[in-house]
């Protein structure tokens, strides 16, 4: 086995990498910027540049691919026409990983492919048009796949991913802002929150994508704990693990109107097919990122 | 502390005595039946006979009430007339705790006092118009208990349960329907499940019970564990826990249109008023509801 996995040095892509080399696996990773996690062998590359896929490809010649790279810029991916460029190149990838013998594809996919009408999402829904660009374009890329795998004989899977957090996490984004927040001593202000999510911590999501890799699974599969939570109490959650409930506002925010009140998952097949449930509850995920963060911030304040 | 338990032989009831002994309170328990549960005293009461139940006030001169006694019937109690009646039989009890000395009220509301309109339910939220007898009645109760303790000066409160499950639960209601009937090895029809509930196991609704009831808090305040999940879900950690789910048929039954998409709890009150959280995961829950149910079958097979 012989796996190539795009966005290795993300938030999801470093937990996968780590997680590969556990396996024994030849691990290939790729990321516009190197580091190093475990014995993996790091290939700078960027996936917008097809000549230079191509090269790669018939250099590594991968029987396995881990694709999780796509852009992720906070507040701005949802809608941005980015999302139309990775969603080309992905089709590219695909097509030069299968054309020098490929034969395992396994993408990182989404929730919001789904429509967000109260329904709990199912895999086996297929007429859902999605409201964003982002998961119109990662459904579209998703669709691609499963035709053209149906031709080359390829075997893919598409992890649906849902809420996550975890160390790594983009400091902009909910959890991560809401640590350094209280840790500075400043408020936080949040919307009401009462909408409810599927929250997974990011050890699990990539124990699913690793599960999922070495798996002859086909589809889409949801990665998702099945637990919906509202998003106010993951917030106060944090806050009441470090003492600082005094310093969030609830309310201070207006919520969008176009805010769906629930987005749940269906994790039957991953249930199922994987034999796979979370081994991180939401308290000690919640526990061990608030740790983390705080070491990492003690560690910046030393040097 | 002399405190006086209602229903306190029913699945609620038995656990909420035998923890208020545990903190070595003066337990008077009530009931049509009598059981032993721990060092409680009993008495066998008819709550509709209002004569015998101001006797009984009169003889103990409770300072504390907690009122779980309801009609609970399976399947009939939603929209029983039987309702009106424990309405009825609730208000004077509650006027004839208070005539003799009483202080202390804790009530079981539910969460059918709220409108399920897929938004989280909150105690905050006054407008709610319920859709079943049962809800209202219940909220009419505790509308009255509320006014009647600004007259008297009793401190009231009001535990809207969620969904439940664990020992002692009556044996046609759903998990421990499904556990039996692949104990037995028959098949389970069930509807697709895709709604989402708050589930919280019973000791945890002892607890939040027990809590409430030695605390000051007064008003509405959810029961719940904040986690709403898919029946579907329940069902099948059951089926996969006991290695059944061959015997499982989702989708055999219709989904009742009336049924909503969501019922979900804040859980902020219970949270911060009462620093309570559940300490049973649903996992371990249903685990232990299944070693239990297994036991009593044995002990039932072996007489």
């Amino acid at each position: 086995v012989k796996v190539l996995v795009t966005g290795a040095s993300g938030f999801i892509g470093r937990e996968v990498t780590k997680r590969l080399c556990e396996r024994r696996f030849e691990v290939h990773a790729v990321a516009r910027k190197s580091l190093t996690i475990a014995d993996e062998i790091w290939h700078e590359l960027d996936l917008f540049d097809s000549g230079a896929v191509d090269n790669l490809m018939r250099q590594i010649k991968p029987t396995h691919l881990v694709h999780l790279a796509w852009t992720t810029e906070p507040g701005q991916f949802w809608n941005s026409p980015e999302n139309h460029d990775w969603e080309r190149a992905s089709k590219h990838l695909f097509d030069s990983f299968t054309a020098h013998g490929g034969k395992r594809f396994v993408g990182a996919g989404t929730c919001a492919e789904y429509e967000w009408n109260e329904k709990l999402c199912r895999e086996s829904d297929a007429d859902s048009v999605p409201s964003t660009v982002y998961g119109q374009s990662k459904l579209s890329t998703w669709k691609y796949v499963d035709s053209r795998s149906q031709e080359t004989g390829a075997i893919s899977a598409w992890g649906r991913i849902f809420w996550l957090y975890g160390p790594h996490e983009h400091p902009s984004r909910l959890v991560p802002h809401v640590i350094k927040s209280i840790l500075a001593g400043r408020h936080v202000d949040c919307t009401s929150g009462e909408q409810l999510r599927d929250f997974m911590h990011v050890s699990d999501v990539a124990e699913s994508f690793v599960r999922l890799t070495d798996s002859q699974v086909t589809g889409p599969i949801n990665i998702a704990s099945g637990n919906a939570v509202a998003v106010r109490e993951v917030v106060l959650q944090i806050a009441s693990q470090m003492s600082g409930e005094q310093l969030v506002r609830l309310g201070a925010l207006p919520t969008k109107a176009s805010e769906p009140h629930v987005v749940a998952a269906d994790v039957q097949r991953l249930t199922s097919l994987l034999s796979f449930r979370p081994s991180v509850s939401l308290s000690d995920g919640l526990n061990s990122t608030i740790s983390w963060i705080k070491s990492v911030s003690a560690a910046a304040a030393s040097k």
